[in-house]
Formats: C-alpha cells, sequence, structure tokens
C-alpha cells in the first residue's frame, strides 16, 4: 500500500481488497491527508485477528505519531509492527525481494517527503514447450535454460538457448510521485518507467502558487513523465480551486499523450 | 456532531451537510471507531478557512490525542480547539444555550465512557394572528402572551392567554446511548425521549459475550426504550457476527414496536 489517508479501510472494504495481503505501507510524508487511514486500518487489522507482521516505511518524522496512537488505541494488539524510516534526500534501494525492488525518490515538499519506485524483477523466459519434447531435455535442465544455457545434445549438437525460449514479458515499474515541487532530478532516475503517478495539483496558470506551495503543474507533471520516457502518465492531487480537471488532462496531454487523470477506484492495468 | 469515526468528513460531504454549521463535538468515549475522524475534519475546516471556535466535549482520555494530533498535523490553525471534559460518572448538564439543554448519560463500557441527552428548551406557543387583529394588541404585548399573559381590552373585558395562542409544539428530545452495557439505571434518566438512539451489538443469543465486553443485546435496547416511554428508537453498532440485522429489529420490536435499523446516511425527521 503506498499512502493511506482517511477512509482508506473503507474504500478497500468497497472495492473488496483483502487487508491481510497487505504486509508493507509505503508513507510518502507526514501529512494528514496521506496518514490519518492508518490508525483505522490498524485498527481493523487486529480485529481481523492478524498475526503477521506489517512494515511501514516512512520519514522518521512519522513515527512518533504511530507509536502514540498504538500506545492509547491498539494496546494488546495481535501483530507487530516494524517501522522503517526512510532517508528522503537520497534515492536509495528501501525494500527488495524476489519479485520487487522499491526504491525511494527525493521529492521536494514543505516537510521531509518521499517518492517511490517499484521495479519488478525480470521476469525469466518462457520455455518453449515443443522443443523440450523434441530434444528430450530433462526437466532438470529447465530453470539452467530459462536462465540463459544452450542444450548439447547426445550427438554433439549445440541448440542455442534462443531456439529453446520465447522471450520474456518486459519487467514492470510504477513509480508514484506525490507531492512535490517541479523535481527534473527525477527524470534520470524514472527512466522507462512503465506507469507514472505524479501529482499536478494546479494548471499552468497558477505556477507562482505551485511554486510558493511545493507543488507541480500539470504540464510539469507531462515534462517529467515525457523526459524519462514513460509508458503512461497518471495525474492526481487537484487542488480544490480546479473547477474542471479537463482542463489540466488537455495541458498534460499536449506535452505527453499518454495521460489519464486519477479518481477514486481507478484500476490501471500494466 | 456527535462522535467522529473515520470517513465522517467524506460522509458528511456527499451528504452535504456543512462543516462550518458544527460548533460543538460530543465524543462519548476515546476507542478509535468514534475518533479517528476527528484529525481529518478539523484539517478540512483549516483548509476551509475556518475563524470560529470548535468546542469539543469528550473524557478527558481524549485531550492527549488531540493535543498531539493538533501539535504535529494542525500546525498554525486558523481556530481555536476548546477541550472540554466530561465526568462519565454522572448525569450532569454539559452544555447549554437558548434553544437546547445537554446532559451526560453515565454509560458502561471498557473504558469511561458517556452518552448524551439533548433537551430542546420549551418552544412557545403560536400567536394568534386573528385574534390580535381582532383585539388591536399593540406588538410590544407579543412577547408577554407568547409567554402566557392574558389581554384586557379597552372595556376591560379579559380575554384569556388561551384564546390568544395555539399550543406550542412539544419538546423535542434525543437521546445517544453507545456503547454500554445493559445500564437501568439511564431509564429515570431518559423519561419521554423522543428518539432514543441505543446500541445493540448482539442478540440475545449471545447475551453472555454481551456482557463480556460490556455491549448491549436489542432486546436489552428496546427494554430501555420501552421503560423510558420513548417515541422511537434506533438500534446500532452490530456485531460483524450478526450476519442478518433483521433478526435484531425482530428482537427488538417485540418488545418496542417502534424500533428501526441505523444504517449510514439514516435521517430521521423529529
Amino acid at each position: 500500500m503506498i499512502d493511506c489517508g482517511e477512509g482508506a479501510q473503507i474504500q478497500m472494504q468497497k472495492m473488496r481488497l483483502p487487508m491481510a495481503r497487505i504486509g508493507h505501507i509505503f508513507i510518502s510524508h507526514n501529512h494528514g491527508d496521506h496518514v490519518f487511514g492508518l490508525p483505522g486500518l490498524i485498527s481493523t487489522m487486529a480485529l481481523l485477528g492478524r498475526t503477521a507482521e506489517l512494515h511501514i516505511h516512512g520519514p522518521q518524522q512519522l513515527q512518533e505519531f504511530l507509536d502514540e496512537t498504538m500506545r492509547v488505541y491498539c494496546e494488546g494488539i495481535t501483530f507487530k509492527i516494524i517501522f522503517h524510516a526512510i532517508d528522503t534526500r537520497v534515492h536509495n534501494i528501501i525494500y527488495e525481494d524476489r519479485s520487487v525492488t522499491v526504491w525511494s525518490l527525493p521529492l521536494q515538499h514543505r516537510i521531509p517527503c518521499s517518492g517511490f519506485l517499484f521495479r519488478e524483477t525480470s521476469p525469466l523466459p518462457h520455455i518453449r514447450r515443443e522443443m523440450i519434447d523434441a530434444f528430450n531435455i530433462p526437466f532438470s535442465q529447465i530453470n539452467n535454460i530459462k536462465a540463459g544455457a544452450s542444450w548439447t545434445t547426445e550427438d554433439g549438437t549445440v541448440i542455442p538457448n534462443e531456439r529453446l525460449v520465447t522471450p520474456a514479458e518486459k519487467a514492470r515499474s510504477y513509480a508514484y510521485c506525490s507531492d512535490t515541487a517541479y523535481q527534473p532530478c527525477l527524470i534520470e532516475m524514472l527512466q522507462d518507467v512503465t506507469l507514472l503517478y505524479h501529482e499536478a495539483t494546479y494548471p499552468e496558470e497558477f505556477i507562482k502558487r505551485a511554486q510558493e506551495t511545493l507543488h507541480s503543474t500539470a504540464s510539469q507533471a507531462a515534462t517529467i513523465a515525457k523526459e524519462s520516457h514513460a509508458e503512461k502518465l497518471c495525474i492526481g492531487h487537484f487542488s480544490a480551486r480546479v473547477k474542471d480537471e479537463k482542463g489540466l488532462l488537455a495541458e498534460a496531454t499536449a506535452i505527453f499523450p499518454q495521460t489519464r487523470l486519477a479518481f477514486e477506484g481507478l484500476n490501471i492495468k500494466l
């Protein structure tokens, strides 16, 4: 889960997303609209009898609120919460398992703030079943071949790896950048990202207000997506001053056509 | 506002209830499902530029969470929050203005917990316009007549008050009792209440569990309503173990027919 605003657990229930599947929560910064859903989510997990550890990654400032909330409201909780402080100034690996690596992204906001970049571990190529059968390749060799090995038949013929496999799907990636001023140093970190979520609080006409409040315009979000060679861009976090979000969309698509607007419950397939 | 669970501000926005109209919030007890909406509500009030004082009434335990939340998340807030501690063991007036009096109701739960009884100040009778015209009664006398005065005409005839007014509507009242074990001492305090909201966490078959967790059954809620001579009862706070709430309704209506089930967004006219 990335950020946890008020009502996150209610929305999850509506969308039938199982809470038990959440192992790690990544919090970008310690503003209320990104954290006020945590106490309720954790309480409900406890009510549901969770026993698995819950890892929360976020700026150091978050820990105090979390500890205080746990002390008052979650006495005798049935599972352990492990807090991992993020250094919000650097681009570091903050989590890694066999299927995904999570990087921090240094954002620029009024308080320490980090974006997150999820890069899927490169999937392995697919075995061509008919070739395995044709050359009588034993099961024990499958992993080697997936990893790139060729096969030598009994008569000494070498079958190159490319004939034995079809290429893997491209590894997918997702970047989450909210809230931040225009931050061009992200471009290098985000190269070739599959989907970029970037805040677009204001239209370009409010650029001064964006700079003062350390937020971005729709054009700036689109520029980050374009220069990063992202496949898709999703913009969100619109100011209440924005009467019609279509203006923001038009502004962004002029620079980066594959843009869409975020809304509650939006589901994007990568 | 009475209690403020997570998502209260979201629900208010959906129902187009104006936040600015809230002057006093009454919190029954310091469990997460009754207070986790406060930080977000207060933050949004600040965002909307509120300047009016906000009064929060609740058990002393609430103040620490409130202070801590304010310190971390509501720096430079544009309005003052005034906390009023409730003595949850007694039946006292905790608020009063010219239209309503609010009483605490001592509930019995795992932590200090108070219900609330709102009693409207008795409305004044209505002036009969045609009588005022017929007897040429000056405007300056209207308030006296509303307060019960008779009128003496120039020829000395006394027109009794009953001929000059039609009776006032009955003063309305609302009582909120959640969460609590069966608490018969409430009956005396609740006499003739217009609408009683009473928790009914369990059906009667789970009475042992109700006693252990200091909650009530639907039958117990209905008994309180019946013995209090309430006009209407609304039951809520159903356990997740309850598969079909109609069973609770049947159980309650058998004792007190004017019962209905609470649900999100329910609006009851008094």
